[in-house]
């Protein structure tokens, strides 16, 4: 597998060993979000606690219980108790789970971790499990951003986390089908390149890509930054197989069934409450050639989101396409410092109506050359009916280098005293704008409610020929007294203002813990009947990822 | 709405004054036919009963049961116990629904018929009906193929036929959004002339399109003939509302999310178990300007498939594809009578290498001009390279022109005495040559077990990147004193042999009852518990449309 946990950033994104760069401008970036959040984040030091002064809660398994645990997962080492095995595995990767870490703060941890080679060996644990009434919290990279791994039980039950990462082979390859087919646990970076080699690619590119697994993709209804052209990974899903109490369930491998309800479509986003995922079918393609993206200024939001729309209503499947609002596309100049900004020659483009609600776009595909460039060029020809104004493929080069190095920033402003928050959702066209407004104006009245100041902002991507992802990012000073505490009504109100809307609580990050009590405008109440009662039909004792996704 | 029932054929496909022509060579295909089967058709004339002669069950409901029916419904004119009107909801238009109808062998007909205007009245009745016990069959056209719409409880309980066919209005059309909602008893003639008069279009065309509605495509997983291009019926549905006896499921209205499980596509092939399907929201877009299709002749079945095949897998967007298989091919060449097979100019043909085996693939597009010309030309391209030979757009014309009449030719055939059986399913494009062989030979073994003849045929419509649909059609000379007795191992034959061969037991006509006991295969054992706890939990009863889909 390509990473070993042991070399990951205990309390934040990624490798232990990268930071963002800022592009080598952090002090001027820090000097112009502290004037922003009215604070001195270039002379605020605060560092995470040491890893080893964090005291794990004791396991509850006795030593015959571990025994019986090792056994089942395969041997002495398929199973551990060892304390960073169960720290890496205590929390995901949300600015809350940050935050604890940050400060050691754990009221809990797996009480062991098994990391089965084999389905027998996840079945055996799962039987073990179900045996003797212990909780089962599958995961993969462990990057969740909606507390979805973590290790508690609402009814107080030992808890195991099941690491899927060794399984993570290529079982089947068929061109011919177009499909491939994967152990679940096989992270982003692997699955490329066994099928690189083969001249095949799959395409799915969350920004987590390094980090995120085939099973946690599906587990979550992943989507990539290519979706546009090869569609969420619910999209890609042709079969899987998944462990559960009650046995395993194995969906039909082929095209399309009109046999009844399409379970592969239940089993994405079912986050674990089923059981475990332990092998994926993929829809994969040849690897495209070539690929191009161009860099497009709007004079605002609004133009710039009507040009995304067009450009997919026309079926156009641009691989890259996302749309800054006007605050982000200022924080990105911010943040490659003050040299870029003379060059791009702002007052120039400022008298042609591109101002201080200037948007930038990037939209770009990849395939054959002939067709790239047709299609581009459609785009672009579409953008240019909304005044989008081309910058070329520059801006667009950077983009595409940092496209996974963002979520390191996080850390950084940490270090700094800054949180940062992301939320995302999807909502039809038609309620774009609204959606915008009112989460801003919620995240800033939630923010100045504590006597602080926020910085908001977002951009679209994965658009839809119906509606498109909205993404937004916040950034607000820490309250080093109560960081949870400050968090959890900036988050409702920003889940509020979501629902209250139309939007969906989550596109792509997933439900877990963190956006659970949102989840019933969305579904209904009939609609959380029906879904509790599946889950209950396979785990019926509710030893499946308890209290993620649904109340349990 | 555009389907007087009473108009429509009581024991056949379509209208009562519409028969397939055979273009005027009925007698010449007849004694071309009964050569194939070694019986004299042109000279059989079985006709059916009159309707007038068949004795229907007497309705299980009491004077009371009727009149509180009568006011949940919606007042009098919403609710009946004509004969006439139970007798057209009695059964679908399957072949073996069409062997019984024409014998006027009916063990079984709706106790009564609701006929409600709105969702309250729906709500009403699904109350009433769970309070008296009574089992409730939605149906919109009553066209299912597979015993879909069957007024029968396997707990012997009465049944009401429940007829969507007067909420037939659209709720709303949002074209920022690329979307509209309809109630779900619009006809597709309705529901397309809507969109029309805005320019829109949704573009579902399945062969029952004229006697079909939009709740029963989304309840079966219909797919319609330009399904390449705009995908199935569930790619179309954006949210629905079903109602269940306990309470309303409405879906998320967005594209796409992450929040847990996909609830439109549980309910997408639910078959009614779940509950009524009242309103859809569905994807549609501006109508197209022009579309142009081809016909293209392969020297043989294998090479036809690849060339379907490397068309999808091109990502080119073919709004009609589809591939006659060699038996096929010959028997349309027959249906148009002596002439045509002249002017083809069969025997030079033959000298290029397209033979006895050679098949017809129809390959075009819609959209506008210069994309059609370009898209079309790619295609004809890629047929080129697997030896596709250009036929122009003449056989093509013929094809779009009687898309909807090939239905009709069942009944003129059951006249004289040749029972026509269609069976379809889906595989990746690896199991396709193999799944043919097997079906064809099965369906030959059966009826020769029978001492008869049968003439097999299929085609490959709807095909993926990773596959496609196989559509077979059978005929074979009708046993008079027991046609149900002689078509039931038939049909198991290929059900069998669709299943041993990996193939979903249904790509586009369902479950029902006929496909019911081959489901397994396909979901596992697992997969159906999980399916009928979720019906379970919408229906503790088992009041909605039991006994199709899954044993209740």
């Amino acid at each position: 597998m390509s990473v070993d946990r042991n070399s990951t950033n205990w309390c934040g994104w990624g490798w232990q060993a990268s930071r963002y760069d800022f592009k080598g401008h952090r002090d001027y970036f820090l000097s112009w979000i502290g004037a922003r959040l009215g604070v001195d984040a270039l002379h605020t030091s605060t560092p995470p606690v040491s890893p080893e002064s964090i005291e794990l809660p004791a396991t509850r398994l006795t030593d015959a219980d571990l025994q019986a645990l090792s056994v089942a997962a395969g041997g002495a080492d398929a199973m551990t108790t060892a304390p960073r095995a169960r720290l890496l595995r205590a929390l995901g990767r949300s600015l809350p789970d940050l935050l604890r870490l940050r400060r050691g703060d754990l009221p809990y941890a797996p009480d062991a971790v098994v990391l089965p080679a084999s389905e027998a060996a996840v079945a055996a644990i799962m039987q073990l499990c179900r045996e003797h009434d212990w909780a089962v919290v599958p995961l993969g990279g462990g990057s969740s951003v909606v507390g979805g791994i973590e290790p508690i039980d609402p009814r107080g039950r030992p808890v195991i986390s099941l690491d899927m990462t060794r399984m993570c082979a290529m079982v089947s390859f068929c061109p011919q089908d177009r499909c491939a087919t994967f152990q679940a646990g096989i992270y982003g970076p692997d699955l490329e390149a066994t099928l690189a080699q083969k001249g095949w690619e799959l395409g799915h590119v969350p920004q987590s890509f390094e980090f995120s697994t085939l099973g946690g993709w599906v587990a979550t209804r992943s989507s990539g930054q290519q979706s546009n052209q090869y569609g969420d990974i619910a999209d890609m899903v042709v079969s899987c197989r998944v462990v559960t109490p009650e046995g395993i369930v194995a969906t039909w491998n082929g095209p399309v069934s009109a046999a009844g309800p399409d379970l592969d479509q239940f089993i994405a986003g079912s986050e674990g409450t089923l059981g475990v995922i332990t092998e994926v079918t993929v829809h994969i393609h040849p690897k495209p050639k070539t690929h191009k993206i161009n860099a497009v200024l709007f004079p605002d939001f609004a133009l710039g989101s009507a040009a995304l729309s067009d450009i997919v209503g026309a079926g156009l499947r641009m691989s890259y396409m996302r749309l800054s609002d006007e605050v982000e596309t200022e924080t990105y100049l911010k943040m490659s410092g003050p040299k870029l900004i003379q060059d791009m020659g702002l007052s120039a483009l400022r008298v042609l109506g591109y101002g201080e609600n200037k948007c930038v776009a990037l939209v770009g595909t990849e395939g054959d050359p002939e067709t790239v460039d047709r299609e581009v060029g459609e785009a672009m020809a579409i953008a240019k009916r909304h005044r989008g104004l081309s910058l070329g493929g520059g801006p667009a080069k950077n983009w595409h280098r940092d496209r996974y190095m963002h979520p390191y920033m996080r850390d950084d402003l940490l270090d700094a005293g800054i949180a940062t928050e992301t939320h995302e959702t999807a909502v039809p066209w038609s309620r774009v704008a609204a959606v915008r407004e009112d989460v801003r104006a919620s995240i800033h009245s939630a923010v100045k409610a504590q006597g602080l100041k926020a910085h908001v902002f977002a951009h679209l991507s994965h658009s839809y020929p119906t509606g498109t992802c909205i993404y937004f990012v916040l950034m607000y000073p820490v309250d080093a007294k109560d960081s949870i505490g400050q968090w959890k009504p900036i988050k409702a109100a920003i889940c509020d203002a979501v629902v209250r809307n139309g939007g969906t609580i989550s596109h792509h990050h997933g439900v877990g813990l963190d956006h659970k009590a949102w989840l019933v405008h969305e579904k209904g109440v009939a609609g959380m009947k029906l879904m509790a009662a599946a889950c209950k039909a396979m785990d019926p004792t509710g030893i499946c990822n308890p209290g993620k996704l649904l109340d349990t």
